[in-house]
């Protein structure tokens, strides 16, 4: 299912990273970074409250107006960290929960909000922090459990996009809702081989209903599928659709110096994607150095109550394409 | 922020119920009842999954075609049950979350979205089950601990509503996305008392931006304010807006005989309102004794990690009202 916009623009992103992200390649892009993981704060909790509220501030900042809507998820349990955060704001707030294709599912909601002109503009925003989800999802960090070559590493930062009907050189042209796949995986140390498929399907969807090819695209951005399910991912294309991806690349892949940093497969969460795209790729579309840009964000859709349970993991993927007019 | 909708009709609904909704004074009016809090399932969760799954089949096979895009959302730790229920279905999927406004946030995002005619049919659902959330929230029943008097009990159910841009009888009108509220209330056995002011908030809201005064409406129902929260909730109407509210009732008050079962302040959960609604109320609409009702969904947006980190509970409300015509 792809919708189509006809006047909806990128107005402004923002992006505040943590220590790790600091130490990756992309540490000059960044409009703001903490090198102290609780970011001022007491707790993992409230540090993720400051990083998803400073890039909310901050984007509505550079616009100079506040937006009429936020729609924001994040990966904490009942989604907390958007919660209190849109607390503060005092504007109209959906909350929404698509594990790491939040920003994507955000962006989808929003573009066609503005493009049928029920609202004028918006925030997108999510968020992750590398200890308040591995205290959630796995164990505090302080316990120093080892991990798998294929587990990825959740990026801490906060990431918003402001969006409205106001002209910019960036319009969002479209936008595919996924469908959840689940391949049978219960493996939640291989996120990337769980969500390959999902972005796959996505990916082909969206191509089809476009009537366009993947070179159409300057650049195909998964989320967060991390060294290995990047591999699997092309070669899934590959095989399942006969397509072969030359302009693709993975925010997970990005984000972190993955031979350098102890980071296992690359990087995760939410805020992977949008602290690569409002940095790095956001400023090659204002140069032009790149024009056409697909987000496709992938999220693994599981609980740890689920994986003791022994369910295998279902995954999405919602895809946002970009252009520079 | 109040859309208005001009080509959105509510095709069908459907309400599966558990146990404790079997012994109040709606049990009649129920697609389908189960006296087994297991639903023929092995756990809790998988209880719930087939309680929504089974919800949102009946309204497919009521209608009989797919909707082209299910939105739903519960209160599990990354909406588990809307995600796995979702991973059966093969159709687009937006998971949202709410607390136990989700019914509500879903309607409008649907509504919206056929409105604008980017998508022609959706189904928006919700479940919640008492042994799953007291599980995740409180403690497993099996330890027994016991309650205040204010708690709120978590209805067993899933609830399913068909939309579309085919003409019935009731039409979705408008809707109204609320803003987070928090009035520094920190007490997780009050919820009714941390909502009012959100409901309030929104109908106001509502009220203002459509012109018109409460008596517009046979019926103003919230979600599941439960015996005390109703009171707050029409003493800060009148206190703080001056509004007398004659057409009212509370979802949690109806759902269960609060004086004969053992369910403190009345129900609650994400499936509250849309079981009373899916049963009851509906039948009142297609037999044309109400016309105009506004649905005022409440949700709590903590969680147990927030409440231990002694934070105060922000609150929402999203409003959506339907008229018979």
């Amino acid at each position: 299912m792809t919708f189509k916009f006809k006047e909806v623009y990128l107005n402004n992103v923002s992006s505040i990273a943590g220590k790790y992200e600091l130490e990756g390649p992309l540490k000059n892009y960044y409009d703001k970074t903490y090198d102290d993981l609780y970011i001022g704060t007491k707790s993992w909790e409230d540090a993720e409250i400051k990083l998803l509220s400073e890039a909310i501030d901050l984007a509505i900042k550079k616009e100079n107006k506040k937006p009429e809507l936020l729609i924001s998820g994040d990966l904490l349990n009942q989604i907390v960290v958007s919660n209190y955060t849109a607390s503060k704001l005092n504007i109209p707030y959906l909350g929404i929960y698509s594990a790491c294709s939040t920003i994507t599912e955000g962006l989808i909601i929003g573009s066609s909000l503005i493009d049928s002109k029920k609202i004028k503009s918006c925030i997108c925003a999510t968020s992750s922090h590398n200890n308040s989800a591995e205290k959630q999802f796995r164990y505090p960090i302080e316990y120093g459990s080892k991990k798998r070559t294929t587990s990825t590493f959740t990026t801490t930062g906060g990431a918003a996009l402001f969006l409205s009907n106001k002209k910019t050189d960036i319009k969002i042209k479209s936008g595919t809702i996924g469908k959840v796949v689940d391949m049978g995986v219960n493996d939640a140390n291989n996120m990337g081989a769980v969500m390959a498929p999902a972005a796959a399907n996505t990916l082909y969807t969206h191509l089809l209903d476009q009537k366009i090819d993947s070179n159409y695209y300057d650049l195909i951005l998964t989320g967060d599928l991390g060294r290995y399910g990047k591999d699997i991912f092309k070669e899934y294309m590959k095989k399942e659709y006969n397509i072969t991806l030359n302009n693709y690349d993975d925010a997970a892949c990005m984000i972190y110096d993955i031979y350098k940093e102890n980071v296992y497969a690359g990087g995760s969460g939410p805020a992977c994607m949008p602290l690569v795209f409002n940095s790095y790729i956001y400023k090659k579309l204002k140069n032009k150095e790149i024009k056409k840009v697909l987000l496709l964000a992938t999220g693994a859709l599981m609980s740890p109550t689920m994986s003791n349970l022994k369910k295998s993991i279902p995954a999405i993927s919602h895809a946002i394409s970009l252009e520079v007019i």
